[in-house]
């Protein structure tokens, strides 16, 4: 039986602990090639690249064969020249993204680079999982995401996923033997409040960093934020249709 | 009473067209801020800048006062600057966004910087729009989206939205009388079939630019490709939760 194809991407960029982890787990199941960032590329969502030429350069090749290439586009890019240049539309049994040095709950999967990887594949009904540990220290203990990584590609490549979904999936920053298990969740309904730092570059200019925290006011206990501060590994379904289905009949009243 | 205070962004940028015929429109409303990015952010999706400085500087001043910021964020980053920058968090009434150059149907709206800044609106719970019209020309003829415009702005700035909401608008590119209505409509399940069109640069380099057509295999007559195909205005409500709910209970056997 021919070993399942395993294509991986990130968003912090090809040189993250995250993206070695993923792939040192990968290995254990399939063929792996990697195509990541040139660079961190958080927070650029569904982002695709149409106002520059897209570079695509090989960079390593490890013992095992396994392939890594680098390029300047976003994480949705990756997903494409990964499939549709170097792997010249071969079948891929799985895409995976991450691991990702921080969270990825609530609002933050709409924003991240990492879940939109995931989803672009979704797109194209390609099984997909985006990781994230909570912790955005560039060395991070990858340790009990691996097991996570380790358990959830397992069974997704035995009993498959519903189609067109792809997996959220968020790791306490915990010692293994602290969590507690794993729930199937959905996002807490939070955003995230922000403030614009202001400061003054050398010349007078000014110039602004955003920063803040999220708010979740979602207090229920289905939800990635209640599983993720109780120590469980929480797995949320997502989706690319993004219509507000309920929302149709209420809205009849602006048709004409 | 005090007039609504109307915020307007775009991912074609500054310059647009459509951004101009939008903020018309508005301003027969209520009072208008445009806080737009500095160059084309299609595709932007909800990418938010964290690796460089915002910038943010004024660039006209209409004789009714009317305010016109420019950025190098993108279209969510307009929207974050306007209301907490520019607008120093006086209660927003409505963001608009477009009126865009394209089409944001079907999957698109995932890509879409436009319906980006809207749904990153509907995030904080500010009602928002985004309008888009069939037709990528840069000095498209926005005469009939204008009328639709007009309409769906006065009607929600009447009844309102439902909570967290946002409204994805496309307007047909064919003239006013042809348009037979308007559609509340779900999102086609489509995709975007592409190919990566490879080209050697002046030194011998391999890049690539991203092309590709629209697919949709959905035929449901509740579609936004179906309204539109049929010449109505396809509005789209969307939502910011990601969640594959009914996909919850399938992925149970996943949990411990």
């Amino acid at each position: 039986m021919q070993k399942p194809l395993i294509l991986i991407t990130n968003d912090d960029g090809y040189e993250a602990k995250g993206l070695r982890c993923l792939v040192e787990v990968a290995k254990e199941f399939g063929e792996v090639v990697v195509v990541a960032p040139d660079g961190p590329r958080s927070a650029t969502a569904h982002a695709i690249t149409m106002s520059v030429p897209l570079r695509l350069r090989p960079y390593h090749t490890d013992d095992d064969g396994t392939r890594y290439f680098r390029t300047n586009g976003t994480p949705c890019d990756c997903v494409k020249l990964g499939m549709k240049v170097v792997l010249k539309n071969r079948p891929v049994d799985l895409v995976l993204s991450g691991i990702n040095h921080g969270s990825n709950s609530s609002i933050s999967v709409m924003y991240s680079g990492t879940m939109g990887a995931a989803m672009e594949a979704s797109v194209e009904n390609v099984r997909a999982i985006g990781f994230s540990l909570l912790d955005y220290d560039p060395d991070a203990d990858f340790s009990t995401a691996m097991v996570y990584v380790r358990r959830v590609v397992a069974q997704v490549l035995a009993h498959g996923l519903p189609p067109y979904a792809a997996l959220n999936v968020n790791v306490p920053n915990v010692p293994l033997p602290q969590i507690k298990g794993i729930r199937i969740t959905r996002q807490a309904l939070g955003y995230w409040h922000e403030e614009l730092e202001e400061r003054t570059d050398p010349y007078g200019g000014t110039y602004y960093w955003l920063t803040g925290w999220l708010v979740n006011n979602d207090l229920g206990e289905d939800t990635c934020e209640w599983a993720l501060a109780h120590n469980y590994v929480s797995i949320q379904p997502v989706q690319h249709d993004l219509t507000a289905h309920k929302l149709i009949p209420l809205l009849k009243f602006l048709e004409e």
